[in-house]
């Protein structure tokens, strides 16, 4: 979070627990101001704040800056309207070693506040781009970013082509897919460098988007769920991928 | 949920929108009521209600049950609190073939509406136990089911001890062991009858029980996450046991 943070508030407790942090926040330059419990209340806009805000500047990046940097696996969200599912699907794919996270057309905002809680920090681990907003468009028309207006243009078929043209293969996520994660086919396939795609909480992706996919996997049900959650599907999907990138044998 | 329905509200919109459904649990015995659009944001306590409520019985189960089944695949939560995590635990823990869930003592209660919620029906897919409930009690004396006291004693050692003697393996999930789910030992492992320990949203799992548990595996981290949400944590290890179980080689 080096130069992103511009001021932090913080209440006397929170000084206190964190009195290193705030330390080190105002040598880097930050602009320090202790604030009531009830200011941040206010601010925080959660009912549990931890007595800590910071004010960050955006920090989305063109999708250009994402292929140029030869990415080997890379989410594309399309349609992602929680924002607690794409905070965490952002987490996720941290940790499990991607190299980037889209936010595509109609997707949630990545600053709306309940995804940078979710993510945990990974907002600030891994380039971010936000098709909807300016900084995305690689045409580069200096707009202001972390747009607020999601729905206005589909712009995700453009970034599934640059992807693909950066070498990436494009692997929608869809339970009806017939090849599943667990299939030696799949695991060959996610050996390669991959972008996964993956769609709205509720109706997944629309037959457009999968059409413009190179393959579509499911992860297999085993029980009587007729699905998961948006953002365990998307763990299990980038886990396997992680698998299939870093083989361990028995005895290595 | 056969017979467990004793009531069902429903809008008139909703009823129109699900005929059959409505028909269909009348047939049954269900005492069938329209109710308005406000009455149903009261009892449904959610922002956007669906239009239809049903009243339940209780459903959780002694755990001798559960272990009188010979399961191979259970589901243990210490001191999970959010109710969305341990719903979408539940429905990971369905999608990935476990036989049961138990919720520990101090965990959310299963019957908090968001848990139901997020468990997207698989509440009702898997026998569940409450520790904290009079039925989960193996010694059994008749209290009423579904307490939403979960302080009131610590019985997770008792449970582990029973599940155990069932021939299950107990498999603490804890990001400090040196044990990785990518390690073919840990695959190893998870090919036999395991029961997953996971803990607390922030704290994890404390001493006592991971001094329990028969071993402790932890989700590799290739980024720079600390740590992975616990739903998305539980998907990916209950996920790694279902593969370790049903191995699929190339060419089957």
């Amino acid at each position: 979070m080096d130069g992103v943070v511009t001021d932090l508030f913080v209440t006397a407790p929170a000084q206190a627990r964190h009195a290193g942090l705030v330390a080190a926040a105002a040598d880097a330059g930050v602009a320090v101001q202790v604030i009531s419990g009830e200011a941040m209340s206010e601010l925080a806009q959660t009912v549990t704040p931890q007595g800590l805000l910071a004010v960050c500047g955006f920090i989305d990046v063109p999708l250009a800056d994402i292929t140029r940097a030869r990415p080997r696996l890379v989410v594309l969200l399309a349609n992602v309207r929680d924002p607690g599912n794409a905070g965490t699907v952002l987490r996720a794919a941290d940790a499990a070693g991607a190299d980037a996270v889209i936010f595509g057309d109609a997707s949630v905002d990545p600053y709306n506040g309940k995804c940078v809680r979710a993510s945990a920090g990974s907002l600030f681990h891994l380039p971010v781009a936000a098709l909807s907003s300016g900084a995305a468009l690689s045409s580069g028309a200096a707009q202001s970013s972390g747009a607020t207006q999601p729905e206005q243009g589909i712009r995700l078929p453009g970034a599934i082509a640059e992807l693909r043209a950066a070498g990436l293969r494009v692997i929608a996520a869809d339970g009806r897919s017939g090849l599943t994660l667990d299939d030696p086919a799949a695991r060959e396939l996610l050996a390669e460098p991959t972008a996964w795609l993956f769609g709205n909480e509720a109706w997944g992706l629309p037959d457009e988007l999968l059409a413009l996919a190179d393959a579509s996997v499911a992860v297999p049900i085993y029980g009587r769920a007729e699905s998961l959650n948006l953002a365990t599907a998307a763990a299990v999907c980038l886990y396997a991928s992680a698998s299939a990138r870093h083989p361990r044998v028995a005895g290595a």
